[in-house]
């Protein structure tokens, strides 16, 4: 697969990059940023994914969440991928900053309209990687997955779709039952349809409840001032399904913490560390 | 002074904000962040601010310079001014990123045409540290500056202007002789008039000629794969000063980075400790 580098930047002793490629998967044009840690001009490193919320770029994480300077340290390669197609010429697939570009939600619809591009689980959980390990030294058997809002949504259920892909994962104020809240009830009939019993795949309480586990702790931090709490996030439905399937759970609540990327700097070194422990094993 | 809180947020156990205030120095609203750190919960700590470069804002380094997570550690506010008056409705102040509106240059214009808005240097040494005193458990007596760009260009002349104000000075990339380079020569016209004697007290190299020092060692990070490097930059220029005027200097020349905010926050870490152990004297 070919690799159009829009610009590399020396950071942290590392390489900050950002890219562009012709997708399969999404059936056009895709970003997404790359930190090379220094680690990684010796020999192949652990890749660490960060999924965005909604109305983010692959720039954003790169730019706000301020990972790189331990992620040199620790020898881990960030990759941020968009957080869907762009430019994708389908009706209603713009102007709403909760559904559709901007807002891929990490699943592959099937609703027609939208089913030929937004397919950003087959994306993230399997193209992105092995164009991963193709043009940069990410030893791919070490993987992990962090995400935020719609993001930990993401990262959460690609985790425990492919338990054995991924080493490690964690989130920040992740959606964890999105056929419960506003969210995914906006988004979810748009891209899989009216029956509910398709959208429990894309759903992490639902996930866990029919059996899926991760082989490993989940690591989430949620503050506690957090405007989508109580109506899109729930933290509490996924901490119920995880004693109920005893799924290990780490769930942090942040006393006085917003839903913001000044949110995700102040905790990102304790999740960055999370992943980098599950590298050793 | 009144002081209007644009937002406060929670970030690594202190706080982000953002501020809007009528200045008297620059005739007009100004914005700037402040973070506070959690020590700040508890007692005065001390000051650092930090100058942006042309064409940034009061948010560019707050968002990109990754300073925060060790300001938190180290107990250092940081206050993150704007780089000019902004709506002045001034001919010619907007339009050109290289003057006027986001290219102050911490100087006071004395051309009429701008001698009434332009006065950042007046904003930044003397009005600001009176509303952050004011507003903020700041130790204003413990105070440190560093910029970039033309914020190192501030940052270095503030401290030569008033070395009785600070403790610790350090720069990123900065303009150090403006009256010799494209960006000056362009910009202090305009601001000052022809008369280039005019231009020396808002000059570094100029002010080391004249006999200003700043009590304590400069540091410099400088990439050696700046665009700016060789024709706007040329530290050499600031180097040779420095050696003929006994001012202590450290100059870091570093392999590969450019001028951007990747490189900024590969070395602020270092910045904030030398920061730090001047407020210690």
């Amino acid at each position: 697969m070919k690799l159009e580098i829009l610009s590399e930047q020396r950071s942290h002793g590392g390489v900050q990059g950002f890219y562009r490629h012709e997708s399969a998967a999404t059936g056009g044009s895709m970003k997404f940023g790359v930190f090379q840690p220094p680690q990684a001009a010796m020999g192949k490193v652990p890749v660490i994914y960060f999924l965005a919320g909604l109305t983010c770029t692959e720039e954003t994480a790169a730019i706000k969440a301020g990972a790189q300077w331990l992620a040199a340290e620790l020898g881990l390669m960030l990759v941020t991928p968009d957080t869907s197609p762009r430019d994708t010429g389908i009706e209603g697939a713009t102007g709403d900053w909760e559904f559709g570009e901007g807002a891929g939600f990490y699943l592959d619809a099937t609703n027609a309209t939208f089913a030929s591009r937004f397919r950003m689980y087959s994306y993230v959980s399997s193209e992105l990687p092995s164009l991963v390990e193709e043009n940069f030294p990410a030893d791919i058997g070490r993987s992990g997955l962090c995400g935020h809002s719609m993001g930990g949504h993401g990262a959460l259920t690609i985790a425990l779709k492919n338990p054995q892909a991924y080493r490690s994962v964690s989130a920040f104020a992740p959606i964890v039952a999105p056929s419960q809240v506003p969210w995914g009830e906006k988004a979810l009939p748009l891209y899989l349809g009216e029956d509910r019993e398709a959208w429990k795949q894309w759903d992490t309480v639902e996930l866990l409840r029919t059996g899926k586990r991760f082989d490993g702790m989940i690591l989430i931090d949620q503050g506690d001032s957090d405007v989508f709490l109580a109506a899109q996030l729930k933290p509490q439905l996924l901490e119920q399904a995880c004693r109920e399937s005893g799924q290990p759970l780490n769930l942090r609540m942040q006393a006085g913490y917003d839903h913001s990327y000044w949110f995700i700097q102040s905790f990102i070194a304790d999740h960055l560390i999370h992943h980098a422990q599950a590298m050793k094993r």
